[in-house]
């Protein structure tokens, strides 16, 4: 199948190679220039996203934030240009669900498909091609793309209609940012009252407080292991996005908005690039206290 | 052994048959009285404290409170005043870390150990014997005791000095309660923006956003299974020990405090006797909306 795909970064990247591995012609884009080992593995690098969705079935984009996205749609030499009746635009960037469902009226007016299809897992994910996909959108779409997800991804879920993807993504990342959040004060808590953090981190992880962050990030705050990851910039991007939508629909979400507070103290102290199990070091500033040294 | 228990409510109860059913020759005391399926099964009932520590070797206490631990020890006819040189007293109860350190001193004045050991894991765990046992206190009486808590659960850890088995179950509830918030934050905004609840959380159940709390409760909060469980009324006894031990140590509990306050908000609406998963309801409250109806 002819494939197309906008922006190929840290996520974007592999994400390409894995579609190409899997016996696809691919015409790529990005605003960095297309990565040698794509073209030397037979990628074909275009001028524009019109002239990727131009020569593509399947648009794929992966891009940092809406307006991003909305420049590779519908600028001049922008995806909109180069569609013809059935192709489908699948946006794997994580952005607004209402500015998702804007952009899927758009593109529908061509006789084409949208999905959003954010993804977690990150970098090591997209490189192990072991992603979780969530979509937004028309099932046919969806089980057009279907096997190309598969390529990409070992969990992928039809959310529901477009935008749906993208409010699923953004609850993923309030449960990921808050869950950090009660190991961190837990943490510094039990560690200030004189209990050893590593083992209550230990004695927790069987039971009711158990959790993949409990494991993987409690570990990054004991261990100080704080080079990303997943960067505080690009978290405090999607609470952003999830406060904002929040305020719109009128849904109060108060200990997003605290976690919010504490990645933003991150940043004041040069952190935005550092992992998002850093939030740690928000809550031990204000207890001028630091957990350090405890490893597991 | 001759082995003393002291409260014989709704952990209580399986937690001595569990260590009767090992063998164990059990002087009972509670008070509202001693169940009779114990006596039944050879236990021994008491007048008081006093009397069930001149009896036992190792005297174990599950009581609601500090103030109940505090007046089955040192009050008239209490623990203390049975005491000889050699016994171990071991609160099973969740209270405060900094007096059960005052209390641990106390005893050992009389030549006596003392355990704190805290569980989780509910009344399901308790009648299993598949209670988390978080201990403080000295080795030499966590290694005597060890047999027995191996009776009433199956992850028995010594975190450290008296108070830090205290210290552990508060870190472990506050992952709780900030677990229960988050999930609670993230249905009810996905429901708001149009996404189905259920599908959201079957597609975060694999990855990062992956918890115990996002298995059990989440699906209480979606069939609005609200019958406890752990009940609002004991989470929220349990945060304010923590929040009040927090303030003596100088450590800022942001989310913990906004959990209390939803909890204080379900108490309002008469929820102190329902499942902190209920949590969700003081959140659907302020956002004037309710998830109901979806199930798995």
């Amino acid at each position: 199948m002819k494939i197309g795909f906008i922006g190929l970064g840290i996520m974007g990247r592999p994400m390409a190679g894995r579609l190409m591995a899997g016996g696809h012609i691919a015409y790529l884009m990005s605003r960095s220039g297309v990565p040698h080992e794509l073209t030397a593995a037979g990628g074909i690098a275009c001028d524009s996203p019109k002239e990727v969705a131009h020569h593509a079935e399947i648009i794929f984009l992966m891009v940092p934030d809406t307006p991003d996205v909305e420049k590779v749609l519908f600028a001049e030499d922008g995806v909109e240009q180069g569609l013809a009746g059935g192709k489908v635009v699948v946006d794997m960037s994580t952005i607004s669900p209402v500015a998702t469902r804007a952009f899927a009226r758009r593109i529908a007016a061509h006789n084409c498909e949208y999905l959003d299809a954010p993804v977690s897992g990150g970098d090591v994910g997209a490189k192990n091609a072991t992603l979780t996909i969530m979509v937004g959108g028309p099932e046919s779409a969806f089980n057009r793309v279907k096997p190309l997800f598969e390529l990409m991804g070992k969990s992928v879920t039809l959310i529901g209609a477009n935008g749906s993807g993208q409010v699923c993504k953004l609850a993923n990342n309030i449960v990921v940012a808050l869950n950090i959040e009660a190991v961190a004060e837990a943490l510094v808590f039990a560690a200030k009252a004189g209990a050893d953090p590593a083992k209550v981190r230990q004695a927790l992880m069987g039971g009711f407080a158990g959790s993949r962050i409990l494991e993987v990030h409690g570990e990054r705050m004991l261990k100080r292991a704080f080079e990303p990851g997943f960067r505080v910039g690009l978290h405090q991007k999607d609470l952003n996005i999830a406060l904002s939508v929040a305020r719109e629909l009128g849904v109060s979400l108060p200990n997003t908005a605290t976690a919010q507070e504490l990645f933003n103290a991150c940043v004041a102290r040069g952190g935005a690039r550092w992992d998002h199990s850093s939030m740690v070091r928000a809550l031990e500033s204000l207890a001028d206290f630091e957990l350090g040294g405890h490893s597991t």
